[in-house]
């Protein structure tokens, strides 16, 4: 072998740990789905990506579910040139806590969702025209009954675990529910069996940014760009509240801009200079009266600027509406008597785990979950990790998640 | 004195414990006034209410300084058909804990506010148009320099306390410093030295909204009627902020709006068909497509729409922005070198409240004030109340709060 292989093999070939070149896949369910409010389509479209092997026994599948912003691409690359892993890439791989050497790892994009899957932005076959706002409304329920059909399509009998973090989690709850004898563990982290009425009040500030911008157009596809300043100050907001105070102070604090050279500190920093389509509005201010400026002054507004901006560009508005709603309804106890009730007939044995920073489904909503399952009789354990970066703790590097999770799965 | 004498009598006098019909007064200063910034005006005006009369040694005077979205209207009422009183109506009239028996109490609009006192939604007598966004930026300290200036014109020679909450706490702490010798009491509550990460980026988030929105145009005053649904957005969001998790569980929990006869629960309440600015762009969707619809489902929503709706009939967006922009750059310890010598030359008495529910601005924020003035040798109380009502409890019927308030004052 000389050198030149040596190398196209090296940049081809997996990497140690990670699950490398990844093409994602569709399922086209071609029979017509019943959602939850009683609607039908006539078919569908899941999006899914697959790592690892399925193997002789068809028992080492292990379905990943993601939450609100996600997607099915959740390891792996899908060109050379990404600089951007899959959104748990840390967590699944060859040897990772979610061993792709022994699990066969799926992922779907929910239904009413835009990265692939079926949503309001696809094309209603009946009219040729986008869904929007005609389409159906999308339940967690939904979520996990159409990758249960994906399942099927794969010749999947059980699955080894279902795995999800916030609505990912839900989805996992759901799974143990609505398929008792098929799923064998449930691993939920920073999720809740309802959320409270501060986290359906930011989905609703959120969704208003939408739908009264004046671009949403009454949920119609319209041939400008969409509702993008809503969807962005949605997005926005959102994110403050995937992270904590003590993160935020710890990353940003009170960090002025760096300024441009010659500007003073109240100008905008290069990055944000970027960010020209979340700033137009602000060209013709004068330069020099930065009293009257309102560009960033400090490093987390340039951040939040990005968040939005960059959120736009891989986001449908209207499967924002639509999947903040599904959040917002999922009540597991309202819809079974009680969340004890719920439980009733789930066969998996189960892990919660909550993160002590997460203020958005905090450790008690978490707790809860365990709790209920307990007294339902079922094999259940809790973990509370003590961290301080909030809800999007069980996105990012954990030592301590990662051998639960191991623990967990083996 | 007959019937009729004593029914007017009974309509038109003060109720014991209420500061009754109150009028507003306008200060009219017509020396140039140069801002922090730089920038001068030739002269400005705040409106401002008294309750309570000055005593012949002119020493009984007690300053309220208001919050972001407060006026100078803090008790009383301007008419008898008013079914509110001031905002804080409840520890201010006669025998209450801020007793106008006692005291000549004052409040002030802020400098570039918009209830009466000049902003960016006053008139440039220069121009003949509206500042807009060439009204200077504006700082706590020149809000607390237009005060002083007030108080010159009324004769008062020294303020027996100064008192205010969350942005008024960022006031009175100013005043402390500025006037070392003039005030003699400072009462600040549910504030801060300096804003975290995670407060910078809520009110980011609230400028975004309105700077975002088309109708704002660059901040010039439209024919229309400006950035109401930025504006609105931007009230719902900071809204949550100013409450806790566990108030809105116990005001609203998940509980669904009421059903109008006739229609699904998932339709639109009657409190909701009201707020019809907010929700024309849902005008035409189906109503027999619950599914589609993103109108109000649970009660916290509806309560959030009118939030936002009754923000918008009266506040100025410019406002908005130019009074969030001095909460995130008040920052004492950067202005001074660190927070105690910032209060090196205070000789008031000070009392520092914190509410345990506040996560705005969270008890160790307030605290670290208290600490700072100790460290600096000053005569510093500090007390933390347990509620769960959030940053609002400042605002909210607490004896135990009252008790506090007349201890300190008396």
């Amino acid at each position: 072998m000389n050198d030149a292989d040596d190398d196209l093999l090296v940049n081809t070939r997996s990497e140690p740990g990670e699950v490398g070149l990844i093409e994602p896949h569709d399922f086209v369910a071609t029979a017509p789905f019943t959602f939850d409010n009683g609607q039908t389509l006539p078919g569908f479209t899941l999006r899914y990506e697959t790592y690892g092997h399925l193997n002789p026994a068809r028992d080492n599948a292990v379905l990943i579910c993601h939450a609100l912003s996600g997607d099915h691409h959740c390891a792996g690359i899908h060109s050379l040139n990404d600089r951007k892993s899959g959104w748990w890439n840390n967590i699944i791989g060859p040897g990772k806590a979610v061993d792709t050497n022994k699990f066969f790892v799926l992922c779907a994009n929910v239904i009413g969702g835009c990265q692939g899957s079926t949503g309001p932005s696809s094309l209603d076959a009946r009219t040729s025209r986008h869904y929007g706002i005609t389409f159906p409304a999308v339940t967690i329920r939904d979520m996990v009954r159409t990758q249960k059909l994906l399942l099927d399509s794969l010749g999947i009998q059980s699955l080894y675990a279902a795995i999800g973090g916030s609505m990912g989690g839900m989805q996992v709850l759901q799974w143990g529910i609505e398929y008792p004898s098929f799923v064998k563990r449930l691993l939920a982290m920073a999720t809740t069996a309802r959320e409270g009425a501060q986290a359906i009040a930011f989905n609703e500030v959120g969704r208003q940014a939408i739908i009264q911008d004046p671009e949403w157009n009454n949920g119609y596809y319209p041939k400008s760009g969409g509702p993008r300043v809503g969807l962005a100050i949605a997005r926005m907001m959102a994110h403050i509240t995937y992270l904590s105070d003590a993160s935020m102070d710890r990353k940003f604090g009170r960090k002025a801009v760096r300024p441009r050279s010659g500007t003073p500190d109240s100008q905008p920093s290069a990055l944000n200079s970027q960010l020209s389509a979340l700033s137009d509005s602000m060209e013709g201010v004068d330069p020099v009266a930065p009293a009257t400026s309102f560009n960033v002054q400090f490093e987390v507004e340039s951040y939040l600027r990005y968040q939005g901006q960059s959120f736009i560009n891989r986001f449908d508005a209207n499967s924002y509406l639509y999947i903040t709603r599904a959040l917002d309804q999922f009540d597991l106890a309202a819809a079974h008597g009680s969340l004890e009730n719920a439980f009733a007939k789930v066969e998996a044995a189960t892990l919660v785990v909550g993160f002590t920073s997460d203020w958005l489904f905090p450790p008690d909503q978490n707790r809860a979950i365990a709790i209920a399952l307990l007294r339902a009789g079922k094999r259940v354990s809790y973990a509370e990790l003590s961290t301080d970066l909030g809800h999007d703790s069980f996105l990012l590097e954990s030592p301590q998640l990662y051998d639960l999770v191991r623990g967990f799965l083996n």
